[in-house]
């Protein structure tokens, strides 16, 4: 039927319009129905909302987006017609059915979201049959093809292109501006894309952005990588693999990660880029997304056996992560951090330590013998800070910088052992959460430096930690959390075994 | 944080508000997390979505229902905090996780789901989870209760209310003013509630709105069944199991009907009724909702069982669904055929069977020996037809009403036979699609009127079924679809096992 368009000023989550009761009904159809609108050679499909709250019989809302694309303007007459759903529906039900896709299924599931014809509805039943029902290795890989597909893809003129990613989940994590200073001085070319912080306190793009900038497109991510060796990139300023962003916005709120989407999100990533090495860190603990050794060996083997499907080489670290990396959480804090170890600190050695050892895993990867001492022998003598700088200033940062110029939050607060005995565990969940309350990521100064780690004696009153942040009010409501949540658990030798978290 | 509201003119699927982009990061919520805004003694709880589009920092776009809830006009500041997730996401995530759910998880879910605290991708999990894990009849039975107990109730001064329910999906089955009319005529009472077509050409309450009125509030229902006997409201005109209008706008696009989700709809309507003794039908066959004898007896055993759980005593029909029942499929033509029997009229057989047979077997729970002969009898003796005017006068319908008072489309198509031979099939699906195409059930007059049925011969020209329509565009693509989608099955008497279906 022909309606008046009306322009809906919002960005709606769907592609929708807005249609009278009366209307809908002569259509015959219902609410998240699909309808094809379309005026001259132009046509979209829009998932129908039904209202009789600001349009009259024979208007339609459009958003915004969609009078773009067809070409609208306010009060033009378009053809509105019922419209069945994507195919790709039918898919997601075969995998609520626990069915095997097909690489063709699992492509246009991928397309759709990606050109926003799935709704929120259908990309959430998408997200709970993948994550009750999952994927096998073939499916993986043929999601993780259409994940890349779907994006731009980098070239390299090279045979050779190296890569890491850390799976994340342990606060403190500044390890990546060293090892790719480190693997680029020795001549390997690392192009690294980074993500911001989704649900921790401080992303790698977060705190690199403190220093220099991170939103590089396509064409300058290559051209800063060929020249330099390497990149810090924030992944989000490319098309690369763009179908994450909108299931991340599902997966969110429902607090999932499929291991099937999870695989296939990292390692399209990799691909897309044009990487032809992987070294995968899998951070394990308490805390983290992956709590034991088994766990942590099963992902391991899902990485090595996606890689070969996809004629990629991936090794993996499982490394400690019980506690935070080093003593800094939050981006300003973390930077200096990291670049007081580019510029020749002793500390601290957790830092310093995983770097080498991710980096070094890497340089054997590339032909280099013990690569961890390689790398330390890199860092040591300064080719990784020079390396580093080259990064900074081709990404547009100051070439005078040093970590004494960053400088955290003005508003600190200290935090005092309630009693004496062994720092038996640091709870990185809650760091994480008092590091957001006092305002990272947002606020670049926010944060915690943590003075005691695990296994130190302390005695009543010491200073575990200290809170930064840039307002007052903020680091009020991390004082709070931090005595509500108090992340030290401090016990003696004898470590009561019965109800270790006894102090929270 | 302090934000200034502007009213967001729409009927939004979600209780949400638009933050900037700016205010968000500050705030530390993503899309899809949750506020809560408070001002003065008023608070809600509200879904967030980011955009620039029409807001600037320090604005807050809030739906019209949560303006009129907080007693917001625009420009008013309000206060915006971060606000977890309901607990009742976590019990979802229970049951993507094959857990078993108490009851009291069960009732925050449908408790949170009614006041719109859960967002539709939320929903979506949860059905989706409902789907593929399921359900036990302990979980069923506390959640029927929970439908229930979120809803309005109907108490009768009686020790026994009757009810009946026909799981649908079979084109054509008119039988529910027969059966309301023969078992209120035996003096049991009966208060009948109704659907309107979901996927359907045509629900009960929409070929009764032809001729009486179904909008009855819970007062009206009750006040009638009590002086009558029996009513034929729609269902969606009080406020029982409110939750399920909710959960069907998320089904549909899933096409799916969990089986716990569906037992607990049907049930706790019944129960909110006040019923006490409920017969099932379970049309099954090709084509309808249960293709198999040994699924139908397993929904059989579900309904007993649950019946048991809820303190009803339950009996379920497994009734023939293979192809229409009677002949008329649409709302004019279903009424007219349905009275038609009622003033006496012996035919469509089908209609006249399936009826007596169904309001035997209720006639049976209250008392009378040999039920399905006694139902004829007051069918025959016209006492049902009197009680149905009864009905129908009380109802606000037309005291003289007769069945050829009620006149179809003017717009008529026949569809003749194209070859000789045997009806081998009607497919279900084929006719309601033909029938919505020619503008059912919003159409009154629209639909089909089948001359044939399974197992008849037939010679080439012969008029198979004729097409009804209010309106000539409609008849034109329901012919169009007549040809697409032929659906009847026309073979020899040798039936070709092979290939059924090779006619479409």
């Amino acid at each position: 039927m022909k309606l008046k368009a009306k322009t809906m000023d919002m960005d709606a989550p769907d592609m929708m319009v807005v249609l009278t009761k009366a209307d809908s009904a002569t259509l015959g159809v219902k609410e998240n129905d699909r309808v094809r609108l379309t005026r001259g050679i132009d046509s979209a499909i829009a998932v129908v909302m039904i209202s009789d709250a600001c349009i009259g019989e024979g208007e339609v809302f459009v958003i915004d987006e969609l009078m773009d694309k067809l070409r609208l303007s306010d009060g033009d007459e378009i053809d509105v017609k019922y419209s069945v759903s994507p195919d790709s529906v039918r898919s997601i039900r075969r995998k609520m059915d626990h069915e095997k896709l097909s690489p063709e299924e699992i492509r246009s599931i991928v397309q759709d979201i990606t050109d926003s014809k799935l709704s929120r509805i259908e990309i959430s039943a998408w997200l709970t049959s993948l994550y009750i029902n999952g994927m096998d290795i073939d499916e993986i890989a043929a999601f993780t093809q259409a994940m890349v597909d779907t994006g731009d893809r980098i070239h390299f003129d090279r045979t050779s292109v190296f890569d890491f990613h850390s799976m994340g989940g342990i606060p403190g994590n500044k390890i990546t501006p060293i090892v790719v200073a480190i693997v680029a001085a020795a001549g390997m070319m690392i192009p690294k894309t980074s993500s911001r912080a989704i649900s921790s306190a401080c992303g790698t793009s977060d705190f690199v952005e403190t220093f220099c900038n991170v939103e590089l497109s396509a064409s300058e991510l290559k051209e800063i990588s060929e020249n330099v060796g390497g990149v810090l990139a924030w992944g989000g300023s490319q098309n690369i693999a763009p179908v994450d962003d909108i299931v991340i916005k599902v997966e969110h709120p429902l607090g999932i990660n499929p291991r099937a989407q999870m695989l296939a999100s990292i390692l399209s990533k990799k691909v897309a880029i044009g990487a032809t090495h992987l070294v995968i860190d899998v951070p394990t603990g308490r805390g983290t997304k992956v709590p034991t050794i088994e766990a942590a060996r099963a992902y391991a083997r899902d990485f090595m056996d996606l890689g070969e499907a996809l004629g990629m080489q991936v090794e993996c670290a499982i490394t400690y992560g019980d506690q935070p990396v080093g003593s800094a959480v939050g981006p300003i804090l973390e930077a200096r951090e990291c670049i007081r170890v580019l510029e020749g600190f002793k500390h601290p050695s957790s830092v310093i330590e995983k770097a080498c050892d991710i980096a070094g895993m890497i340089l054997e990867m590339g032909g280099y013998m013990n690569g961890a001492a390689r790398a330390r022998e890199i860092l040591k003598s300064g080719d990784a800070h020079k390396k580093f700088m080259e990064i900074v200033v081709a990404q547009g940062g100051d070439p005078e910088l040093k970590a004494e110029d960053l400088v955290p939050g003005e508003h600190v607060f200290d935090v005092v052992a309630p009693s004496s005995g062994y720092v038996h565990n640091i709870n990185n969940k809650d760091v994480v959460s008092i590091a957001k309350a006092a305002g990272a990521p947002a606020d670049k100064g926010a944060g915690l430096l943590l003075y005691k780690k695990k296994g130190q004696r302390i005695e009543v009153g010491d200073l575990l930690f200290q809170i930064y942040a840039d307002n007052p009010a903020k680091l009020n409501r991390a004082k709070d959390m931090a005595y509500k949540y108090m992340p030290y658990e401090i016990e003696g030798m004898l470590i009561k075994r019965i109800a270790p978290t006894r102090m929270r």
